[in-house]
């Protein structure tokens, strides 16, 4: 079923060089106007000023600027009100109505057409440039793109620097008169660092105004182009699209007709309008794939966190000394996770708590001397370690009901990826494997090419397209953060693309309010693979000398289940530690995956969050609720629960003295009969969360 | 039957700082010293002076360089006196007999070790640099090599400029002291030109002194590192090397244990030891593949010449005007060459001609786009047009004995091409294709690479390996030129990477000389598909307008199946041409590709070349002999020929009043009855040539 509305009207005018659009709430209004040949707009929420007058244009190479020297050829608008299905997705039906405007412009000196398309969401606004097939317009370079934000005030904001590799660091809170590179504490885990000056800063970028305005600018549908990053005037509060470059400096190399992606400017007095939209998925093309029914939501284990904590490794000789060694010289260490044995411990775990799947990362020979030297022929994606059995592993895990998750590390050597793709992914086929996790580790080759470069966005859609072809699923690490293609190709059904847990386990970490921010920025754009469920948070217990430390408690790790969205969720921890904790582990045992509905109750980004989801497959619903350092009381009203039901919650949550780095795993679990009259009050720890379920009862 | 034998023997010279070896000859002697710390050598021929004392060393990234503060550790020398079979060349047994001194040093300053190893043959000098697995010296940048070739005096010298692209111009000839860029004439038909610097000029380069030494610089095994071209100081006579660089500077990649190529030094005072000489073929790997049953020398007429003389087109649309356009919406134009029907004309004529193959270019989507805007999705080499019915095609080929000859267009795009490279094998495998020729026409995709750097020779040599692995052959056009990986992976059967005889059709083609240049210079490093066979001369039987033409009589077209070795050889002309000249199209179906033995009977780089072969399955011998720009009479010995045997020979030689310019088709024939004893007198036109075939009698 799909419901879909067009109003669509044509203005001229001809004589008018400035036109208004709403969205359809009426609350946010955006205002195009040519200055002196100029494109510009602006935007405002409820009267306030969100966006003040700003240019937008490209720079192109080797021939006239697309910035100027335009004409209006026509004005045209429509209404679009229509709802969709995703495969996967935090709820069954998707509503996307906005106002679209359509801007035809021509170059007075050359003739050369671009249009620019804007949408006005209730959410916010969006805006790409369009290139139409023409003879003075054929193939091109963008040397650059100055779309500008022109904000209205020192906005509070949460930012990342504009590294061009990795968008794997904490989040930085300051004003943006504050903003300043410099001031990040760069003894922070990250092993490639490409940050490209004092105010260059990523996006999405997330802000809140002193009136209570939060903002957020970001992309959608970001395809055979760069990742937008931000130029910042801190003092001005002026923003500026960063496209990155490849290699030898160009920015993009597209062909008419064509289009850039959307700019986003998402704005809401609620913070849950940012953080529940479906803006970005929105403005991407419907799903592609047409038989989506190997498309499977996914709850795993893995032979991973094992490694991250140092109790084994992830290469056969132990050593990692970056040495050329012959796979049939390697000396076995002993310590080696990825062995049939110990897949199948992982595989009976799985098995016997209702997991889905379980992945295993080291299985394949080159982890010996694979990383930070730049290495273009580092793994073949086929080849086993000689304790590692692909058949015997997936045979038994058949026998299970367990599907295995393959890896693909590439090491960032895409284009020995590429080459090897088919046959990994023949392989994948031939025992049987549904999905694999893909990671970016280090630099790229082709070298001189970034993360975020035009070439490495088309290889991670490539990828996922490639993997459609075979009927497979990807999950991506290390990649660009996604900009919402999991519509179009749901089996990129996850990816990593921030700071993930696994930052917890070796490096300063991730602070309490992190898991607070992510689902405004990064989550965005898709689901993120963050791998929650750690239960020994302190490292510790692995050896004494160690100081990292999970920045949660251990019930607020059951939360994230719900507030990180993913249809692929990982239990991170061990099993054995799973075993120390079965009260605690049933919720992870209970909680789904994929979602009929999901509703934030409480939202503000950097301090806390509440989500209830309701199953797709059931009339279960889950409550997670987290907070950061500080601790949290509140009341939340069940009023999302069916009425004249009755259901029994078991809540999770914080003992009564826990606290993320005092005492990180003290909990409790209550349950009781609810209904949607009721009322919950949650008290969270520092650092702490609750998650709920809730089951009907017959 | 492979005869071995080395000699060798450990020399400690603890106290010496220079030390000298000599050929197998005593004729070539090379003095090695180091000099303040900094290695050189020199070279001299029957005692006169070749290489003057030049310097040899690396310099490195972000570390120290190789080049300075070193010391001996040892020289060991050994003589090595061996024979080889390739699987298809110029002769059945190779012999490798050389001198080898491995020169063992180490750096004061840190204890970094080198090896210069140098081989000294009966008709020149080797040396590369060897990287020992070491402590000190893992992963390194290579940011210049810095190997002078300082010679005796102004050589006379045909040379190319110093192109990163291309090698596909016409040789200058001009002294080293005058040799400038500047002087090249630019309207010379090549797409793309990357010249770097009026100074740089390519190797191999072929060079003549006063006193009647033919010396030539070049390089063997490049494998995992770039090409070497050469900067020239010309009043000095120096020549350093001048290795290609990546997107972003860099020259190589490289770990230890490894090798660079080897820079060769061939000198001899008969021009004949040059052009005959297989060290190149020696300096590389022996053959890496074990079943060979399946490399088979071919000789192919195609779907291709029509084309390039405007008879029909590349593309089913016949526009080639780089619009955009889906598959779907393409109009054929009617002029399309890579028809079912067409080709079918081609099997037929195949057949009953006794060919053993079919190429077909234009058979797949995409040409109406190609070419000449750095578009990286261009081909997808499996979809054929509409109107190529892969299925009939081969099911048709097959049933009159003929192989079809795959052709996969990258268009520079490696990237696009390394992803679709196992499904364009597949279905090579599918159709029973057992070779393919393969363009790189245009910038490279890596943008910012060039053909010949690092990227690009592993893209090569990676591809001739994966083929390999489907037991498929080769051809590459547009390639880097070979350096006789073809030894290593006899497969890659051939390649054009030189100015190929399609220039003709449409440029102001290839002199004269051009054919009597290539032997010493291109086909040093592996066969050359240079696409003889053109007997239709003059382009303006195809278009009254047309003024280009192939720069040979009919006469010479057939010589240059035997000057031109390659064990794959294309009659490249029209059938219908062919059908003029039966008699002359007579001795393109005799001529054998394979040879038991080779004999280069005449030669001087620029003026001549006469060459006689015997055919590897047979008794029978062939001749070609070319001249230049000026007519030539000689006479010549048959004594190559088998004693107490005679033979009936045809020979195919200029017309009276034959011209390359003038008359370049007259030619007579002449049967007559020779022995061993018996001399011919050979009269050859102004760029002209004789072929001749040799037949026993019973």
């Amino acid at each position: 079923m799909k419901k879909y509305s067009v109003f669509s009207f044509l203005l001229l005018v001809f004589f008018s060089n400035a036109q208004t659009i709403q969205s359809p709430s009426k609350q946010i209004s955006l205002n195009f106007a040519l200055s002196e040949g100029k494109p510009t707009y602006s935007v405002t929420y409820k009267n306030k000023p969100v966006i003040l007058k700003s240019f937008m244009g490209l720079k192109l190479k080797g021939t006239p600027d697309l910035d100027t020297n335009f004409r209006i050829d026509s004005i045209s608008q429509k209404k679009v009100n229509e709802t969709w299905q995703p495969v996967l997705g935090e709820q069954s039906n998707i509503k996307n109505s906005y106002t679209e405007m359509i801007v035809a412009l021509s170059q007075t000196i050359n003739s050369r057409k671009i249009n620019i398309i804007f949408r006005v969401f209730d959410e916010g606004v969006a805006f790409r440039y369009e290139f139409p097939k023409q003879a003075n317009l054929n193939y091109f370079i963008v040397s650059d793109e100055k779309s500008e934000f022109n904000l209205a005030g020192d906005h509070k904001t949460f930012w990342l620097p504009g590294d061009f590799d990795s968008q794997e660091y904490p989040y930085m809170e300051t004003k943006l008169s504050e903003v300043s590179t410099d001031k990040i504490n760069l003894n922070n885990g990250i092993g490639l660092k490409s940050i490209n000056g004092k105010y260059v800063i990523q996006s999405p970028l997330m802000m809140k105004s002193t009136d209570g305005l939060y903002i957020n600018i970001f992309e959608a549908a970001v395809v055979n182009y760069p990742v937008m990053h931000l130029d910042l005037v801190p003092n001005e509060f002026k923003l500026t699209s960063h496209l990155v470059p490849n290699a030898i400096g160009d920015k993009a190399y597209l062909q008419t007709p064509c289009v850039s992606p959307w700019r986003t400017i998402m704005v809401s007095d609620d913070a849950r309008d940012i953080v529940s939209s479906k803006m970005i998925l929105n403005l991407n093309e419907p799903c592609k794939i047409e038989d989506t029914s190997w498309i499977k939501p996914m709850k795993y284990v893995g032979v991973w966190w094992e490694m991250h904590v140092g109790k084994s490794t992830w290469d056969y000789a132990g050593s990692q000394n970056a040495q050329n060694v012959l796979t049939k010289d390697l000396i076995a260490s002993g310590k080696h996770g990825a062995t049939t044995a110990n897949t199948k411990r992982y595989i009976d775990f799985a098995a016997k708590n209702g997991f889905d799947g379980v992945l295993v990362e080291g299985w394949n020979v080159g982890w010996e001397d694979w990383f930070g030297n730049w290495k273009e022929e580092v793994f073949d994606f086929t080849t086993p370690y000689p304790d590692f059995d692909l058949k015997e592993v997936n045979d038994y895990a058949k026998s299970k009901g367990i599907k295995m998750i393959m890896h693909h590390e590439t090491s960032g050597s895409v284009a020995n990826y590429e080459r090897h793709l088919d046959r990994a992914l023949e392989l994948m086929k031939k025992y049987g494997y549904p999905a694999a996790k893909s990671g970016y580790v280090g630099r790229i080759i082709p070298r001189g090419e970034f993360h975020d470069g035009q070439t490495m966005v088309n290889h991670f859609n490539y990828v996922a397209r490639r993997f459609a072809d075979y009927k497979l699923m990807v999950n991506s690490h290390e990649s660009s953060r996604p900009t919402g293609y999991s519509r179009t190709y749901p089996n990129y059904i996850a990816a990593e693309a921030a700071r993930g847990n696994e930052f917890n386990a070796w490096s300063n970490g991730n602070p309490p309010m992190h898991e607070t921010i992510l689902p405004f920025t990064r989550l965005l754009g898709g689901p993120m693979d963050y791998t929650p469920g750690i239960f020994e948070v302190k490292m510790n217990i692995y050896d004494k000398t160690k100081t990292a430390q999970v920045h949660t408690t251990l019930a607020k790790q059951l939360a994230l289940y719900l507030t990180m969205y993913s249809p692929l969720q990982m239990a991170a921890d061990l099993p054995e530690n799973y075993e120390k904790y079965p009260d605690a582990f049933q919720f992870i045992k209970d909680v789904a995956v994929d979602w009929q509905d999901s509703k934030y109750l409480e939202a503000e980004p950097g301090d806390y969050l509440t989500v209830a989801r309701k199953d797709k497959k059931s009339e279960n619903w889950f409550l997670g609720a987290i907070t950061d350092e500080n601790p949290r009381s509140t009341e939340i009203k069940l009023d999302f629960l069916s009425p004249n039901k009755k259901y029994k919650a078991i809540i999770y949550q914080d003992g009564k003295t826990a606290h993320w780095e005092k005492n990180p795993i003290s909990y409790e679990i209550k349950t009781m009969t609810v209904t949607s009259k009721s009322k919950l009050k949650l008290v969270l720890a520092a650092g702490g969360g609750t998650a709920i379920s809730f089951m009907p009862i017959n």
